[in-house]
């Protein structure tokens, strides 16, 4: 006999489909069904109900979507396992993780940011400036800003540009409230009459995820040493239209992967082939620890073919709360990304846009940077040399750059177990998890070094060490699918 | 001979191409070479510095593509003048109509803002509290802050909306960066599968609209004195799904209009019936010039059925630069929201969040508020009467708050042309056709008499007034589309 029956409720006002739904799920969520148990069939419950087959469909449909049940062809649909239903539950704990100011105990070591800690941030000077442009500028500044964002300074970023080999126009700089902004805009940009497709990196930023996820047909692709596989990602271009690709050339989040040039160019030449875009995000060209600034795929996209949308967040540069990017914009998408950034806020903070311009003109910025590439060089030698120390994990790709190392651990631990025993003895890391687009477990963790002290990484490596040699995160099971 | 010659450093670690440009654009830009000047050609340039013509092809092109030189065929490359190569973007004319703070001509009799003066900011208040928050808080003020916005400021907004017989539990209260990002988050909340179906007033705030169109169908009703003809709004309830109403109850932009009980309550009444949500948005509530603020249409939805999405902005109140609104979100939508915000940009400033606080906590706001509305009703009154003795034009509603006055044209007045003479005689306004879904010629303006002192009102009115008379504006076509 089926453990599972339906019941529904004429006189009420919520729409039967909706109520078989609830009804379901609540069964489920208190444990009265259980993993496996098998519903009725749709035509069961319809006769039982004296109700169209249809509505049935309708309710088990979203019952699916929401991962509480499984249809299994031929023998009809079963509860599912409370890791794979509880996806609704799960979103939470995923915003906690990048929440990640929100986790300022201090207590804990810090291997989870992915921004600079608070106590780097040049505050003073901020500070500073703000006196100064409130007495110079007096209220002007707290009006609507042109659109574009501030002109005095796209033009220095324009110049600014050329220092890097990206030549561009002011007027081909669009300043928004943040790379995240930006990202909006690029969705709306593409999102016309069919959701766009975008193909990424498999694992990538999970914020871009997030965006793009609903709006989007997300494409995903595995990530080497030295970027995709490009057969693999021409063959899905055969296969698929592309509208844009979203990508972060050098020191990827998680990975720290640098593209190699060969790579970026066969990039750039499949966009023109197979008339895509391809949007950079330059988080972390800034944060090199070799001798040289890698070069931005943008300045090799000079042809006059323009294909890419670069994007530079200064939130990792100075702080997240400046709440500014700048995107460097193809001349003829300019007018339509103007319109939607209209639309979006009609400004971004002119104040802090004239903050940055200072920061720029008068070298703080570069001083800034320099200062903090030092620290994190160091650190990031310190983390790796420990690491490597470490049996259980593999280091999957040595940056030399950016904040990130990722990690796999050996294949009997438990990534998501490895995540929480962390935390308990007061490292906090990022299990793998939450980078991949399905969300599937992948026994990889993400360990940023550049939020504790030397003294903390040590102690932290420690731990983790301690960690990965006990039982404690062993996995029991011999399989995993 | 040549004016303009071309020199290269063959050690410099710069690309030659990129010399040639600078080297060129320098000259230009410090006089030495003047409007018309001829360039050396390619050729000459190419033999003379022993390089590849291709390299001065690409210098030639990018200066070209700057402004700073003209190609002329068959002739040679040429100098442009200043104000060719210095060209700002002109930006399309219907942003321009909105980039209200833009138009900051001190000539300009300004009818024309949406938001009060920047001579009206409380810029020292905010200088001093940047500077003492700074202090306090430090890097952690810039950090990300969480998702729902600073757990201080909700706490106090709920005891200051109790005030307003709004009963709200800070959880339910969500700070965006401004109210345009609050209905972007709207839209994400409501477009799911297929478009959502929006309804709100013709004419309406064309941000509004702005935002709204390409992302919702939008249904428009008529406004009256008095709000909708509900009778008008049900029919349309029967025939089609609407998923949201967007309103602002209390002297809505342009026309000043403020709902009746009466007809609030019925809007309410048939949300619950017909099963949408009405999105508040709440601009103008503050600026009342009677003797007590109006109450919110959220206030009368204490149902337990919470049909109203309630949007403040603080942009108005305090100033757009600080890029704050607070949202009341139904219990049962919270955690949407939540996600929705995440991903546009984590948080909202904690700055301005923090300032916000203080102004409240300390009582600024309110004194700010009470100085504004006493100098705004003064204008509103003046402007009221000045109008009224101006023949050829009808004021459609007088309100008592607010800072519009909507305006009909005689018949025989071309709306657009008005705009365009009165733009010419010193006087800044807005053709009503903005404020239109389908931009149709109105015959309409709105007058914003916020800005303008009242020595201007005076003046402004008598140029109307002259404008009105004479027989520039008149149309002379006999029909109209």
């Amino acid at each position: 006999m089926l453990k599972i029956s339906v019941n529904i409720d004429k006189n009420s006002k919520e729409t039967i489909y909706l109520q078989i739904y609830k009804n379901i799920k609540r069964q489920i969520l208190n444990g009265d069904a259980k993993k496996g148990d098998k519903l009725p069939s749709i035509r069961q419950v319809a006769i039982k109900l004296d109700i169209n087959q249809n509505t049935v469909i309708q309710s088990y449909k979203m019952l699916e979507e929401k991962g509480y049940i499984k249809k299994i062809s031929g023998k009809g649909c079963f509860v599912n396992s409370i890791s794979e239903f509880r996806v609704e539950d799960k979103e939470m704990p995923l915003i906690e993780s990048f929440k990640y100011g929100q986790f300022s105990d201090e207590n804990i070591i810090n291997f989870y940011n992915g921004t600079p800690h608070p106590s780097c941030f040049p505050i003073k000077k901020y500070n500073s400036l703000v006196n100064e442009i409130l007495k110079k500028y007096g209220g002007d500044i707290f009006q609507y800003q042109s659109v574009q964002g501030v002109d005095s300074l796209r033009e220095l970023l324009a110049e600014e540009f050329e220092k890097e080999d990206i030549f561009v126009k002011k007027e081909s700089i669009q300043i928004t409230s943040g790379t995240q902004q930006a990202l909006d805009i690029i969705i709306k940009l593409f999102a016309k009459k069919i959701k766009p497709t975008v193909a990424l990196s498999d694992p990538t930023y999970p914020n871009a995820l997030n965006i793009f996820k609903g709006w989007c047909n997300i494409k995903s692709l595995d990530i080497k040493n030295d970027g995709w596989d490009m057969d693999e990602f021409e063959k899905l271009l055969k296969e698929e239209r592309i509208d844009f690709v979203y990508e972060t050339v050098n020191f990827q989040n998680p990975t720290g992967v640098t593209w190699s040039l060969e790579k970026r160019k066969k990039l750039l030449e499949l966009s023109e082939k197979y008339n895509f875009y391809i949007v950079e995000d330059d988080s972390f060209s800034d944060f090199y620890y070799g001798s040289e600034k890698p070069k931005t795929l943008k300045s090799l996209d000079q042809t006059g073919k323009e294909r890419v949308i670069y994007i530079r967040t200064y939130s990792k540069i100075l702080m997240p709360g400046i709440g500014l990017a700048a995107m460097i914009v193809p001349e003829k998408l300019v007018q339509n990304i103007l319109l939607i950034k209209y639309g979006l806020d009609t400004t971004t903070s002119g104040l802090n846009q004239k903050i940055l311009e200072k920061f720029i003109s008068r070298g703080y910025l570069e001083e800034h940077l320099s200062k903090l590439r030092k620290e994190f060089k160091e650190k990031q030698i310190l983390s790796i040399e420990m690491l490597e120390k470490i049996p259980n994990l593999e280091i999957m790709h040595k940056p030399n750059g950016g904040f990130f190392i990722w990690i796999k651990l050996s294949e009997n631990i438990d990534g998501e177990k490895f995540y929480e025993k962390s935390k308990e003895k007061g490292v906090a890391l990022l299990p793998g998890a939450v980078f991949y687009n399905d969300k599937r477990d992948v026994c990889k963790i993400r360990l940023s070094f550049i939020s504790p002290s030397l003294e903390e990484i040590k102690i932290g490596m420690e731990i983790l060490k301690e960690l990965l040699l006990s039982s404690v995160v062993k996995d029991s099971k011999t399989s995993r699918d």
